[in-house]
């Protein structure tokens, strides 16, 4: 079986996307980070699918990147996270700069050392206006950095790229998944907020699907 | 004046780099990785150039990533850094895999954070055969990579990209920097073994220039 790395952060993307790998047959390694989130039970979430699917798991810990940087409200106790709908101008503070290679670097060196032939990340056609790392033409160009980089070349992929998140739900439904096992709200509480872009996004997407969704919210 | 972050080791090549750049008039931010080397030693050279030079100098701790890995020399305590001369099959156990872009993704990551316009790097011609991410294709990909990764473009360059070990010396000879300030050995000893392929490197460097290296050797 051929393996693969997936970059894993309990979300609703990479959930999808690591449920699609699994379901097509490769030897599936998740990669999730601890960032230095204000929460890690996104983290919980991603442990607990793993298990279930019996899939290896690893969280690597690169808190300490926050010490590079001070204008994130993600990894920033003195910024507030923003409410309401993603948007470029409203969501520009939750970019950690140069995020998604930093992380995509990380999981090439993890799959040079287990021998997988790939990463997959969940980048996904909603996200291009908001993060530029989320682009086709950032994956191309790091698949192309990727198998340059190393003696034996991994490509990188992103399975959903050219779809929105209201058709990786319509996949994943297709495939019988369980997004109660998915976080994605910004806040770590109970239930979700409801309120922070992620959360509308995430509604906004089963509600396009005409179906309810599984995890419960604060409103 | 036009910010830059260079990757400085505390090695002799990045530390002729990175004086390249504050005499070309940059004003220069040093970044250096404690990515669990068996010794700080160059760390706290690298340290000690940056306070003479009034360069901000970071120290990021990535450590954790080791976590990752288990086939370097250098960061795994079950495999001994091999003695002797640069050479692909001999150094490969060295190699921590996708180092490069990883460092990069997170000086690119520091670039965007304080608005600095380029990152530079240390890779140079004699490394090219030991080190796929030392490459000039490696340089060019990554370059493009970090152009479309972020709202502000941050270019990455290797200003001794085409020059040897003796160039780069020759070079810094040229700018009467200080050699004695740099630390290359893979043992963090009180003076530098003379036999790692580091110190046999450099000691050819210093020959090849017909000068005597100010570091002390243990042989």
């Amino acid at each position: 079986m051929k393996k693969l790395v997936v970059i894993y952060s309990g979300g609703m993307d990479s959930f999808t996307a690591l449920n699609k790998a699994v379901k097509e047959g490769f030897d599936v390694y998740a990669l999730s980070f601890d960032y230095g989130q204000k929460h890690n039970k996104e983290l919980i979430y991603a442990q607990n699918v793993c298990n279930e699917l019996n899939v290896p798991h690893k969280i690597l810990d690169i808190k300490s990147i926050s010490t590079l940087f001070t204008s994130s409200s993600l990894v920033s106790d003195d910024i507030n996270v923003p409410d309401g709908h993603y948007e470029a101008d409203n969501m520009k503070s939750t970019v950690v700069p140069n995020r998604n290679m930093i992380l995509i670097s990380l999981a090439i060196g993890y799959a040079v050392d287990i021998e997988a032939e790939g990463v997959w990340y969940g980048a996904h056609s909603g996200d291009h206006l908001i993060y530029p790392d989320c682009r086709p033409e950032f994956v191309k160009v790091m698949d192309q950095a990727s198998k340059v980089a190393n003696f034996e070349p991994v490509y990188v992929h992103a399975p959903y790229l050219n779809t929105d998140k209201i058709g990786i739900l319509k996949d994943g439904i297709k495939m019988g998944l369980d997004y109660s096992k998915t976080w994605t709200c910004y806040q770590g509480k109970e239930k979700a907020c409801g309120t922070c872009g992620s959360c509308v996004e995430r509604l906004e997407a089963f509600q396009a699907n005409n179906i309810d969704d599984p995890v419960q919210y604060s409103i």
